[in-house]
């Protein structure tokens, strides 16, 4: 069975205890992982690419916002892809990618990521299916290149909203003034073309499950703020970091 | 037999008139090569990544000079590498390489190359082995990468001298006060370890042969820039480089 069908986000009944439940736990795992952050930004051998996919309004950057608020400012780097520029365009797709991993100790998110040069040109027909292939195995061999070439831990999330809950989202945009701002005539146009972005979500989910993908069920925020929470703890948790001891000639004798 | 000492490089004997015939040659080749660059500007489907690589004082600056002086340079970028600063060693080793790839219609000339991460840390000890295997993978990888993505044309140029004629040219940097600038105390410890250097560069070409390395003999700057210059043209040649046709709808009339 696919893996999109399996994430549980076709109701948004629940209980209202639950709920508070959940978000007070929320508070807590976010304030552990501003702590686990500090210690990686320190230690220094670690560092974290977080990549979120979805569909339009499926809430990638709400996800940004209440993961790693809290999380000092120099420890973390958010870029947004957008469609490439000229500049971009004259290059291979994974050079604009290459330019904003992370450095040692840091969290870099990506808003979007290298996995939209795969979706928009099957989608759209812009390349040979021979050719799109080869992107599958470039992407593959990049992020290896970061796991073994830099220590990186890669985090890759699909925010999954179901098709019910991007209409309500969208029509919030066209109804209430406070959110006009958010609406783009584009993203109708791509709704239209909601099962085939699934199947090639599908595809690559298969092909580039190295590492795995984690489809969060994100009708709910809260719901979907508290999966992403654990999964980056967890993440953090096997890197075994350390504040490094004392380094220094003069106070050797100290033994710190 | 090694790669190396196939490479005709042990004596400066030659014919005077060999000589001038050749100079006169390369002349006309570095014009041919003018106006390639210009038509694969103009083509916009091509780009060309040139790497030398090379003892000290084998001539990297100078083929540089000699072989594309004369090349708009709107159209030609030259880059250096350098031991890695701070924050290239906090990313994985061909981050900073990445950033200097050619977009399409340049030529990039890389002096030293993503191969020194190989070179240095092998001869040096930096890293066990099995860490250093990885970066011939990453290395194939990331070229094929440039190959299919950007459709990069890569050639890679070994300057050979002899070890007789490293000698005499570092000497000269010791003893003309012209030349003075170009000393630096390492490059006689490096010298030392000249078996090693060759031993990991035969390492390389056999490890990293797609697409191949050029071992360009280069006692003599007249025969290696020849080598070089004839190579690139035979690379310019097989791209079948057109001046596009006018996109235009104000002309379209003209059936240009």
């Amino acid at each position: 069975m696919s893996k999109i069908i399996l994430a549980n986000t076709t109701t948004k009944t629940y209980d209202r205890a639950l709920k508070e439940k959940i978000k007070a736990e929320n508070v807590k795992l976010v304030n552990q992982i501003v702590e686990f952050q500090r210690r990686m930004y320190s230690d220094g051998r670690h560092n974290l690419l977080i990549i979120f996919q979805g569909m339009d309004a499926s809430g990638k950057d709400g996800a940004t916002r209440k993961v790693f608020s809290g999380v000092n400012p120099l420890g973390i780097k958010v870029h947004a892809y957008k469609k490439p520029t000229d500049k971009e365009f004259a290059h291979d797709f994974l050079w604009r990618i290459h330019q904003n991993v992370p450095q040692q100790g840091m969290i870099q998110v990506f808003n979007r990521s290298h996995y939209e040069d795969i979706l928009v040109p099957t989608i759209e027909g812009y390349f040979e299916e021979s050719y799109i292939e080869k992107r599958y195995q470039h992407i593959n061999d990049f992020e290896k290149l970061l796991i073994e070439g830099n220590n990186t831990t890669i985090l890759k999330f699909y925010l999954h909203t179901s098709k019910e809950e991007q209409l309500e989202r969208l029509t919030e945009r066209i109804e209430i003034p406070e959110k006009y701002w958010k609406h783009n005539d584009k993203d109708w146009e791509t709704r239209k073309k909601w099962d085939s972005y699934m199947s090639v979500y599908e595809q690559i989910f298969e092909k580039c499950n190295q590492p795995e993908w984690h489809i969060i069920p994100s009708d709910r925020n809260w719901e979907k703020e508290n999966h992403i929470a654990k999964i980056v703890l967890k993440a953090f948790e096997e890197m075994d970091l350390k504040y490094p001891a004392l380094d220094s000639e003069l106070f050797k004798e100290k033994g710190m």
